[in-house]
């Protein structure tokens, strides 16, 4: 369940479905993430405001919610369509961006769980902050811890909240409490283009549209993300052409590239 | 007139007068689309909130307005340019992106249309959202009807409204209700990189500045959008750098390769 | 101290360190002004609203705030950050996009100079019209003055204000008032990229965090700045492919092909 073979056949999936994904992100990812997901075979829109958000996931799109850059007005539209989801049973995705680096988002953070997300998509200092830990190092939006660190964090989170987790970094690690997923791709280079998570969050998003569970849409959004990352960085030149490759690679990766690279181990959680 | 030697006649009076132009446009497509209308050798300045969008327009740029992630203090931004716009006489251009897909998208478009857009540009779905049909499948931003599905709706629409309509896809078609332009240009990859569309409406706003009717500008508009994609498409490996060499050659066409390549047609409504 | 070897040196510092800047950035340059800084080795953080600007601030980054966008929640966010970084003592940067165009814009410059930039970086129009130069020439987002015309200007707003200005054009020219160090590097080419002159304002508040004064972190961004336009363009085919290889000088640029192209002069007042 938890293998590249799997992970490619839910890319696959992906790509014959063009599933809607709607996502409510930060003015910096916004480009970035619709470039992602479109590359990756989704269909992503951008829907934020109060007045259509909750609507718009009745439309029957997959739901991110991201809130690297809140505001009172737009983390209401985040509240609208996080409850349009949890009435509809839509899983949705959560990206904490620097929760602890203020309490507005710590607040912010607060109010959205009461929605329950499906999966918790962070680094591992926002995975850390949210699990309670005083050492969670948030200094920005940057990670300051590794997703090691965060790996004990990743789990109580997912049991305390029945939520998935899926904590990114040199390593991502996808857990529902009980069964922790390594994903071992990815490249450096990555850290220095921004937005990448943010992106991530939202193809984990459209992977809920065609995959079993959320966790099985964690591995494989990751495992998708890392291995086309990888590609991308092989031939590029610094951060810029990083950027561009890895929306090439998204669009004309193959199955026996993933299923070459992709490194996906079932973990003793 | 509505031919490639004329189109190409305004490309270089496009380039030689640098117009101004106004955008208030969603925040996935800001970034786009400054950089196609610098591109093209306009001045893009995205100016939209109430307190200077209508005296911004005072300037005597055109006016460019694009719906794709509304909030109520953006629309009466827009709804302060485009009342300014009107009682200029500024011909300005309307993007109703996902119109159909939510009430309030509607709503808004009503409201707009009062101030009389002498342009409106939209995919298959939107344009027969707008020509009231029942069939225009809008489920997301993106269409599921294609230009040819639309050409009736685009037809109605011009004649109902008094404006222009160019309804784009893998044909564009532009009409004033009386005529009808095809414009056969464009590849199929660029549906893979976001807002290109919205950069198109900005595009055709710059082309209002130089061209002797909206029809011609939207004519124009779509013609070089589509060449430059054509050739960006040919050395692409993707929608990452097909986005990075679109941008590219909307700065290196030249008159020859438009020419060669343009494909202009006349038709009967 | 105003020359190739210190900048360098501040360059060396930068990427040292990872500075956390806090941005205040119009849509349009928030993606290529994030991208720019973490090519350049420090830590972005879009954080802009009244809830949690000036808490941020707090967390010991520098500062920049730049109106390119501007509306009456975002202006609050720029002042709680402007008076937090004022009350803290941290130096931050302004960037008055298109002062002078509208009323609106006038005023919110006006609320913000309360609080005491420590630089102020425009292009000639922009800085021009803040010295009260009835022929700033400001039309839109683009100059229509050269950093020539504007010298005299940018040494009284520097007088004036008691602060450093940075006036981007052919030339950079920074002054504190007294003196006036120049750079000769950069590319008109990237004239056609958006938000450039905004990255470099990101930048400028980068180079705070490590430089011995306002001064030499306005000449050593300025540098870093135009010598990577530089290469970049030298293998660009376009404004399209200037950017993406500006990202990559940014973090491949060393030491030797710096000093051989880094043109700073210091001139008399």
């Amino acid at each position: 369940m938890f293998d590249p073979l799997s992970s490619w056949a839910l890319v696959e999936k992906l790509r014959a479905t063009t599933p809607l994904v709607q996502c409510l992100t930060n003015f910096v990812s916004m480009d970035v993430t619709a470039n992602v997901l479109l590359a990756a075979g989704a269909s992503p829109a951008m829907v934020h405001d109060a007045e259509e958000s909750g609507a718009f996931v009745a439309l029957g799109g997959m739901l991110s919610i991201n809130i690297g850059t809140p505001s009172p007005r737009w983390v209401e539209g985040m509240v609208a369509a996080a409850a349009a989801a949890k009435a509809r049973g839509t899983p949705w995705v959560l990206d904490p961006v620097a929760v602890g680096a203020t309490p507005y988002r710590d607040r912010i953070v607060e109010s959205l769980l009461a929605y329950r997300p499906a999966l918790i998509r962070g680094n591992g200092s926002e995975i850390m902050a949210m699990a309670g830990r005083d050492d969670a190092g948030v200094t920005g939006v940057d990670s300051s811890r590794s997703s090691a660190d965060a790996r004990g964090a990743a789990i109580a989170l997912a049991r305390r909240l029945g939520a998935n987790v899926l904590v990114t970094g040199k390593d991502d690690l996808a857990t529902d409490g009980r069964q922790v997923v390594r994903i071992a791709n990815g490249h450096p280079l990555m850290t220095k283009v921004t937005a990448l998570g943010c992106a991530l969050t939202g193809v984990s998003a459209a992977f809920m549209a065609v995959a079993p569970s959320p966790l099985a849409a964690a591995v494989a959004a990751s495992a998708y993300f890392g291995v086309a990352g990888e590609i991308a960085a092989e031939s590029a030149a610094g951060p810029g052409s990083l950027r561009v490759n890895l929306l090439d690679s998204f669009h004309t990766l193959d199955r026996e590239r993933f299923l070459a690279r992709a490194r996906i181990t079932l973990e003793e959680p």
